[in-house]
């Protein structure tokens, strides 16, 4: 089965979204003698990105939005590894595969790069740090955890600030992705509530953030506003022609001055290219490699690309007009991976006359609301409301490849019908290192906190106050660069904190912990600083606020 | 709806298992002008342990297995903290919540503790470290994850040795929870394996080891014996007579000599009391609270105690024989529960003479084989195979509490019926940091590996071998404690390892990559240390070997 025959050609998909797939099963089924194919992706599953909101809502499961890439593509070889780097002259790539991590170079006669986009929230201050986004499966998990979490917090929150901050949720940009996470996370939000005693609806509120001056911008302009209509009747804020600064643990900062208090902000902005992409040496325009209209790579024999990450020109000479390239959707991208399929099997058959330029007019346009609604321009007619959504429903039903993945969606949509929210929160491990960012002013503790992790000041300036009358321990210190908080921890499991606040700007990088505990107890060199550092600054005792009751640590979820 | 009565009597139950839910809703149910029952759990659901084996498998999503505790509870407060600690005295108890970790002394009247068990493995070295467990959804889908990522590395995998260990699969114990998770292990790996084209039956080899001289202790013999004959009519080795000795990451070691190469090993032994428990300073027995047979904990009023954590008494007289007291089980707990709410509602009310001693009698036990197989006896009936499975299933279904998630369950059984299995392989994040003991001879790294983190020596020693004649580099160099490997990652993040060798068994702390480089980078004491050391020892630069192709670093999954 993964035998090679030397007469045949090797093809080497890189990716397995829609437009790898789409291309290696047409490859597979046409060209069956004429090449061998072999599909590499990240993760061993192919994501139905549009079916992600639903899964962060938890309307579906996690595995009723993806399709195992062995299942769907038979006759390809898969394999589940990052692609690390390819060498365009000897026709070869290198992937790391499994916790061994051996590289293993893999050849090819004719290479497809489908690798897709990444987030880039770089020109946003602290959004990439504090955004949740909506690419990849873990990230809806994520958003969802994350909704949960503070609802339940929210419930037993004391401070009413904190509780409103907690129940202040920022969805920024209003695209496709955009409208239908706002839509589905404001239903999930409104069905849990009445399973929160302490927490009612005027306590919530949703935003959802657009810098162009109108929501949906593909789409025509009434059915946007029809779509805006109905998430304000949904009780969701909808704010645009405003754009977003900057964003730190706390709030969020829009370009009208504007500041808001939230711990929930969730980015559908910012596509870019992926560092491998850019480290290709390809010629790139707008962040997309640049290919000509039959999808080959110029300057390079045997090397097509499509997706995302392709910058495919509708027309000969098409300039600067991004309306004269293919759009980033998943409807091109299959298109594209069946036209590039029949071209690369004519090129490898010698039939260069054969070979096609990319053409496709949209089927139209269908984005999700929420709650049983929907917005659909499809073939020039206009639907909304509820028959849209089943349009929505129906088309996305057809278009999931394999049947048992369209079966299983359809059982969890008829039984969801009948159901109350699925509120169930699994947690899973939270990053061990991270950097956060506090705007001057925010309070980063409040006294009495037990410590969760190791505080190291990377740049501008906390200010750190105990006031502890049992322990008779007084302090005021400043803490700039290269300074920490936490580090106590090694003496006392269950150190509670003073008051802790941002002076200035302050960015911090955070170690949990467990893991801070762990390195710092076992290698020596730190060992030796922070025994050190607690002898000098605190008299060697890890004294500060003892915790009420007894002192033994609170049992954690084992993670290893 | 949360508003304390002050005529009522505030009753807390620490734990929401199978004890405290049950005995909560009760008490709601019948107590609801007595008293005001709140619930605090570590999660904010309640997990069917029983289930959990076939999530590992696969075939139902975690989310069928647990039940929101709001939804379940309906009239008890629910509170999603952890337990710190219990101040008998002053009649309260310390929960920390949330990301803001504030400590909450919550007050009661009656106090119940049914805070289960946990796993202690401590007694096998290497086993806490290795060995995957069976007690939380988080670990039924660890499990999983594993055995389908040895799987996916078997099936790319370069050396014979190396792909046998990948595919050698050892469960721990026999009792209940072992025999079902081999059967669910064994049954995916087998549905699975034909999507892999490398990977053969053969290939494969299912152990379960029991130090008992039969499977499934607690089952008449005959039973027990089918229940042998059956798993090893499915490809399953079943070792009886023989413990468990050790482990590393490599091998399990058994207490008859033998050293099995295995990268995965499922303990299901080894219940042990929690840390908080422990520190609560009560009288305890064999691990568990000891209790007077109406479930009072003796010389505190007003504490009760039930389900695992508990020595129920069966008889006025004990003593020592362990079938005297009630057994740790889930039909028992369900028992305890109603019985504990009566107890406590008479109690409350003054009427200390209707208290009633517990007495139960198991109705019989049910354990799934795997493959629409298992065993049964109810009420002294006696059943094996299809029909048994078809009993377990219907028997859970009745059980699972809550009409939702019996509806869930129920119809994805039936969709399971028709359906391949799942293999989708969602990957959580790694632990940051984690011990990794390693036998004398064991080899840590092959030349040419790429590194993912940090290695630092804590006992024993490892020898590095680096022998590169493209970069001209030659090294033989001893790690003991203290010493370490990757440190130069911080010069070249694709830094590749030469040969690595176990001289003395060695434990090791591991922390990858990411959390490694960010700390050592921000961290002044660390960066000081690094560069003084890669200057010494390595001239200043990240020699070692050169990865072929490009040096781009491969794009890893985005984690926060
Ligand atoms: C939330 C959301 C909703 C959307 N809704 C719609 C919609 O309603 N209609 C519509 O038409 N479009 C929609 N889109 C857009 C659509 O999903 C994309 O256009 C489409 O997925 C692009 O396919 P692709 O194959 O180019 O890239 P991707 O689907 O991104 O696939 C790229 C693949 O490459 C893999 N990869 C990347 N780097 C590496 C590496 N180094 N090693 C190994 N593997 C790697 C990735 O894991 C991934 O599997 C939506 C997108 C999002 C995020
Ligand atoms: C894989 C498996 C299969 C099984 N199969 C069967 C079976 O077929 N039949 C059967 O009868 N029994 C079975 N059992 C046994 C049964 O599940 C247990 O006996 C039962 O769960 C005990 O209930 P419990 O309430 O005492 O403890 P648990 O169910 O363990 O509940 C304890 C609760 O306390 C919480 N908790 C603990 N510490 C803290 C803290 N510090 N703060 C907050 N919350 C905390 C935990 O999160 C948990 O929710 C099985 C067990 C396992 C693991």
């Amino acid at each position: 089965m993964a035998k090679t025959d030397s007469a045949k050609k090797k093809v080497l998909v890189l990716g397995g979204g829609f437009g790898g797939v789409f291309a290696a099963k047409s490859l597979a089924k046409r060209g069956r003698d004429t090449v061998d194919v072999e599909l590499v992706n990240g993760t061993n599953y192919f994501v139905f990105q549009p079916l992600l909101p639903e899964v962060a809502a938890g309307g579906i499961h996690s595995s009723d939005a993806v399709v195992p890439l062995r299942q769907l593509l038979t006759g390809v070889q898969v394999r589940q590894a990052e692609v690390a780097g390819v060498d365009f002259a000897k026709k070869s790539v290198i992937v790391v595969q499994g916790s061994s991590r051996i590289p293993v170079e893999l050849t090819y006669d004719e290479l497809i790069i489908s690798l897709g986009t990444t987030v880039d929230l770089s020109r946003f201050p602290g959004l990439p740090e504090h955004a949740l986004t909506m690419k990849q499966v873990a990230d809806a998990h994520k958003l969802r955890n994350h909704v949960l979490s503070c609802l339940e917090m929210a419930d037993v929150a004391t401070s009413p600030a904190q509780k409103r901050q907690l129940l202040t949720f920022v969805v920024v940009g209003a695209g496709f992705s955009g409208v239908e996470t706002v839509g589905e996370v404001n239903a999930l939000i409104h069905q849990a509530v009445r399973y929160y005693p302490n927490v009612t609806k005027d306590d919530i509120r949703v935003l959802l953030v657009e810098y162009a001056d109108r929501i949906l911008p593909t789409f025509a302009e009434d059915l946007a506003n029809y779509a805006a209509r109905r998430l304000k009747l949904e009780g969701i804020e909808v704010i645009t022609g405003v754009g977003t600064k900057s964003a730190t643990s706390t709030a969020v900062e829009l370009t009208n001055g504007a500041l808001i208090p939230t711990g929930t902000i969730v980015a559908t902005i910012g596509n870019g290219p992926r560092q491998l992409v850019q480290a290709l040496g390809l010629d790139m325009k707008w962040g997309r490699i640049q290919v000509d209209r039959e999808m080959r790579v110029p300057g390079l024999d045997h090397v097509w690309a499509l997706g995302d990450v392709a910058l495919i020109p509708l027309e000969d000479e098409p300039g600067d007009d991004p309306q004269a390239y293919a759009p980033q959707t998943a409807q091109f991208a299959v298109r594209e991976g069946h036209q590039l399929a029949l071209n690369l099997l004519a090129s490898v058959k010698g039939n260069d006359k054969k070979l096609k330029p990319f053409a496709y007019k949209s089927k139209g346009s269908l984005a999700s609301l929420g709650t049983t609604k929907a917005v659909a321009d499809v073939y020039g007619f206009k639907l909304t409301g509820f028959f849209a959504w089943l349009l929505w429903r129906g088309f996305y039903l057809s278009f999931i490849p394999g049947f048992q993945a369209k079966a299983r969606l359809l059982f969890t949509w008829i039984l969801n019908a009948f159901m109350p929210p699925n509120l169930v929160l699994i947690q899973g491990n939270a990053p061990a290192t991270r950097y956060i960012h506090y705007r001057k002013g925010d309070v980063v503790f409040e006294p009495g906190m037990i410590l969760d992790g190791f505080y190291l000041v990377l740049s501008g300036k906390l200010k750190l106050k105990i006031d502890n009358p049992d322990t008779d321990e007084h302090l005021v210190r400043d803490l700039g660069p290269g300074d920490h908080v936490g580090e106590r921890m090694m003496v006392r499991p269950l150190l509670r904190t003073g008051l802790v606040e941002a002076v200035e700007d302050t960015e911090v990088l955070f170690v949990a912990k467990k893991d801070f505990l762990r390195f710092a107890h076992d290698f020596p060199v730190l060992r030796k600083y922070f025994e050190k550092y607690i002898e000098k600054n605190f008299g060697g005792q890890g004294k500060s606020f003892a915790p009420q009751g007894s002192e033994q640590q609170p049992e954690m979820e084992k993670s290893n």
